[in-house]
């Protein structure tokens, strides 16, 4: 396993605790030099937030943690594809590298829908990598919206 | 004074109060049938949080306060025109309709740079006026970074 699919692997450990909890899976690791600095899962429901998706709350807590309102030399894994908020956010904090999932045909702001995280125009930009472990986070998505259905 | 140009300079006030503490001069306010539920301003530096914008803050304070994780039926009244985070956020909680002041030229995502808040692949659209007393907006942030300038 590479460096980038253990990480994968946390983000995913993430993503099940959120299923758990009957949250969309969707986990989130920030990782700086090799070691792991924040993990965080989506809590949507549970903080009934809208925006309290798994990267924002990780920007939060890593940001928090450390006093420094920028995230050099970290990056970013999560399970599926940011949103325009996550990327948005990304960019503000000035991540330098993200790995996602999942690609997102509905949402996707890291390459899908939208390029956010590649736009020369703002004023910093993430290099990107897609579809690490993608198969895995499909599979906890779609179990997810089946057991939704399911008890709907 | 029509009731966008009232409530904009609701914003306005708030904007100043972050001027006062530092952060760049940005505020919201929330506003349902008529009547404002809440204010906010920009706290990235009181903070250290690089998603403390004006525009978040105030969706996860209504949301918090109100146990919803939509806000229909609110319109967002907003000094600058939102980034793309701000933006996504937005779309996340449904807001219904946005009303911004000045136009930004350097990550506004709302008409500028990006039209995200007026995408036809997403599931919501946000009904987006901007310019609204921008000529104040404009004065407060040229008037904070002159200042920033001279005491640096």
């Amino acid at each position: 396993m590479n460096p980038h699919e253990h990480f994968m692997q946390l983000a995913l450990e993430e993503a099940r605790i959120a299923s758990q909890q009957g949250e969309v899976p969707i986990g989130a690791v920030l990782v700086r030099e090799g070691v792991v600095i924040a993990r965080a899962h989506n809590r949507v429901e549970q903080l009934r937030n809208p925006a309290a998706h798994a990267e924002l709350l990780l920007i939060q807590e890593a940001t928090a943690a450390t006093q420094q309102k920028w995230l050099h030399e970290c990056a970013l894994y999560v399970t599926l594809e940011p949103c325009p908020m996550c990327a948005g956010a990304m960019l503000l904090a000035r991540i330098p590298q993200l790995y996602f999932g999942a690609f997102d045909a509905k949402a996707g702001a890291a390459g899908t829908l939208f390029c956010l995280t590649a736009d020369p125009r703002l004023n910093h930009q993430v290099e990107t990598w897609g579809g690490i472990c993608a198969n895995q986070s499909i599979a906890l998505l779609q179990q997810f919206f089946r057991e939704q259905r399911g008890t709907a």
